[in-house]
């Protein structure tokens, strides 16, 4: 990846907005990972009864609404992370290199049954 | 938020990634929301059957575990991101400042009531 | 509905098997409902790259995949139901008469806009 | 299991309410796996916050809650298996003789090591 990226910004963020409310007592990972849960549901809501087709051609108000579900899950993945102290850039770039290794592009070219 | 965050390079990362592979016929916002959910129940699974003070202190099995699901996790968000063409970082922005009114630190303080 | 469901058999199976396992003291419904979190998780990768199409005619390996998770996730519902004291069948009954109301068959028919 | 259980009353119910509707268009496994997906996050929204002991001592909003989204996931997961041409009974009992082999009760008693 020839540019890593940096959530520390908005990790410190969350960190602060947590701590002004004293919610560290509920951010524990096990609450944090429901409440992950909880926003990807209303993510799959988006998106359930359209075609794959239409899922890629959202109507302005369902736009806004998984702009929404999405910018929420990131929210909870950093703070997540944050109270587990991972660096996500290193498990994410870890990941890919993984993926690279499993994936050879000129061996999965085109293939659902490989995982895409 | 003082830092703004940029997810840019992971994104052209798996943007190349998927063309490579012939795989954008796979990711239409709608499946790539359900890859992000199966993601998400591996999550869950570390965390289940833990006590919250068990999850934040994690053996280095688990805690390797969820550095996998988390990167899984990220990777689809910016992806989904991507293949609709929302900007994650404005996106988080404008959420950001939503809960800042919408839980004014001096109200909802250890409360659990209001979201956390 | 002109026949009711009767899950008490399995309840009791279900009550059983966790009291001979000593395992009540994990079966909180916290805990149980990440666990069937991370069942719907896996019943989502069964069908995360196939089309609505294919997802209706799955080959001999997946259907016996999606048979699984839909038997773990219904132990799981049961479980829950259990635990909270919950009448499952009454429960289901409430809110097919809710259904019933709320998308009367001559209003919604073929539409997408009211939840199928 | 002593008693079997019979959910075909509820398939039989819920395979009408979708033909008056003509909803059989949008209730594809994959969309209704999405749906079902969609609830088991409003199951999880209940209990996010909640500590083990206060999630098996619901107030009665709570309970309430608790009780329309178990219902709303034993309809999908009925609904589901009913597309597929899945006996639930079936699979659940095959599923559960699985558990006991898996699971000795002499073997586990009190684990959260092995899967509760």
């Amino acid at each position: 990846m020839s540019e890593p990226f940096d959530l520390g910004g908005l990790e410190q963020f969350l960190r602060d907005f947590a701590d002004e409310r004293d919610w560290n007592q509920f951010h524990t990972p096990k609450n944090l990972a429901m409440a992950l849960g909880g926003e990807v549901g209303e993510l799959l809501e988006v998106f359930q009864w359209l075609t794959p087709e239409q899922s890629a051609d959202l109507d302005p108000d369902r736009k806004r609404a998984a702009e929404d579900e999405l910018a929420d899950i990131l929210q909870y993945v950093v703070r997540i992370a944050d109270q587990l102290d991972i660096n996500l850039a290193e498990a994410v770039w870890r990941k890919l290199a993984q993926n690279a290794d499993r994936y050879p592009a000129n061996e999965v070219r085109g293939s659902g049954n490989k995982r895409p």
